[in-house]
């Protein structure tokens, strides 16, 4: 049974889900780990007719009475709904709290060894359609504080299942993080009057070194300070706090555009594996002018060690310049 | 040449150190990575006979004419004692300072292949003392705000040579997970009088559920909220704000019993990558009563996904009262 348990140093709420553990992709090192495919054997549970192996289906998108993308509870959850919502303390600085909440697996697509980077743009609009679906609904739930919608592509992103696919964690509380950067940007915001994430747009084109591609409505960049080597974004140009604001007008443009980064990536980068999260406010700032949600695509080039695990320091090796100019270059169509 | 540049949108100062990429272990993926030696057939720059391969020698312990422990600037240094020191903007929300630093690392043992565990308990109490050497001397240099002193490993550490060696980095901001710990500690000791560290020392010591090691200067735990599994502390009995604060005396009990932890680490384990790393004050807070300095040890078993990188929320597989009782199961001779 999952838990929360409230770090008192860092002020930070940690899961705690025994249950992950056995997963296919175990913690202990082992030959299961090194393979391409970790469940030898096993039936794939992402596939066409392995639905069984999967619980209840949440949501789907259907063609010809096939499913295209479908959504269903994660089988080892992180957090869970049916638990307990109640704090507990088992001491004056150890307190802990039920780890209710929700996780959901979006399967992209029933091919077993696609590339979202060579799926069909109408398809990846779909799929973003699924994901803005789920957020909102998830976001109904008053016992939820965040939604947090990320995408593990590789080993070294943490991917336990091949199968192309999504998660979406639903937490009790608003991650430390997240409650951290609402807070640069509220200050930003309290001291300028101005958005920071407006302001990092504009200078990011006034700029145009770092700027990798863009259309009408998305424009996509290697943050100024980016914490690693490749690290992209891609942002709204319209100026909307949360995810669920987003518009179906902008889903084809936002389509367009992650799959010319990704394609990008993949080509120049020989597939690295990468993780994506969609970073946006907490339910109740949906519509506040501090922030402006976007998407996040972090290469998983090189290892998180010592340095930065000792003083929270990234060490990035790859000027954002210098990253935008290797990306861009060769490329002959625009999103 | 390396430089600093500040994140707005997580006040964070990320380092920018394109020379590292030159490393033997480069980022970007290929058989180089893999294999055990990733220097190929290269000589090892850290081997005994080799020590024209790095930088001047800084500080060693020798014993009959030969060098046990040897102190050498890092060749691909994150940080440079020469970079200037002075802040630029780029632009209202880009703003960098030069990497003015040092990185230093201490060559834990002429054996290549030596595992820190396996070493007499006086060679790693004459690491500890090069370790506390090396950072009083460091912290003399007004420049620098912090120093940090780490290890690596294991591939999964970031480790990019395989001889046992550490690391040590002063930088010339305090890093903000820094800052943020710093400030948990002194608003807990506002509000109560008490050390936080202290505090969580002695109702684990009550508990005893997740102690696994102790002896008259040292306790070593794995923490109630650990964010890794077998996360694991040492903690010194002593009220001592800053590492620099170590006495002769601590030297040999800390070294007893981190060889016990880490034999027990690699035993029950099976030699599990590892960080390890030294959390202190800032240097003007050596004495201040609001913290301890500790070591954390973390073993790399898991790999963080996208939604720790999303929320900054880790999960935890393992709850520390069944690590703490795997580790102590079967160990007979007492630290």
């Amino acid at each position: 049974m999952p838990e929360l348990r409230f770090d008192f140093t860092t002020a930070d709420w940690v899961v705690f889900a025994p249950l992950r553990k056995l997963r296919p992709h175990t913690h202990r090192r082992g030959p299961s780990n090194g393979g391409p495919d970790p469940l030898g054997g096993h039936p794939c549970p992402f596939c066409p007719g392995n639905e069984s192996l999967t619980p209840h289906v949440i949501d789907q998108e259907t063609e010809g009475g096939r499913w295209t993308i479908r959504v269903v509870p994660n089988k080892f959850p992180a957090l869970q709904i049916e638990e307990p919502h109640e704090r507990f303390a088992d001491g004056p600085v150890f307190q802990r709290m039920g780890g209710c909440g929700a996780h959901e697996v979006v399967i992209e697509t029933p091919e077993h060894t696609a590339w979202l980077a060579n799926q069909p743009v109408e398809h990846i609009q779909r799929l973003i359609a699924v994901l803005h679906r789920r957020y909102v609904d998830l976001l109904r739930d008053r016992r939820f504080r965040a939604v947090i919608v990320f995408k593990n592509h590789g080993e070294r992103a943490g991917t336990s299942l091949r199968h192309p696919h999504w998660q979406i964690i639903a937490t009790p509380v608003i991650p430390r993080l997240l409650q951290w950067k609402h807070l640069q940007a509220q200050e930003h915001f309290n001291r300028t009057g101005v958005c920071l994430y407006d302001q990092i747009l504009n200078e990011e084109l006034r700029a145009q070194t770092r700027v990798i591609a863009s259309n009408d409505e998305f424009v996509a960049f290697l943050p100024y300070a980016g914490h690693l080597p490749f690290e992209c974004w891609i942002v709204p140009r319209r100026p909307q706090a949360g995810f669920g604001l987003l518009q179906p007008s902008q889903q084809l443009p936002l389509a367009r555009l992650v799959k010319w980064v990704l394609a990008r990536l993949h080509v120049g980068l020989d597939d690295p594996d990468f993780n994506l999260t969609i970073d946006t406010v907490a339910r109740e700032d949906e519509e506040e002018p501090y922030f402006r949600w976007h998407i996040r695509i972090l290469p998983r080039l090189t290892t998180t060690a010592g340095f930065e695990l000792g003083s929270g320091v990234s060490i990035n090796t790859v000027l954002p310049e210098e990253g935008a100019e290797f990306l861009r270059a060769g490329s002959a169509d625009a999103p």
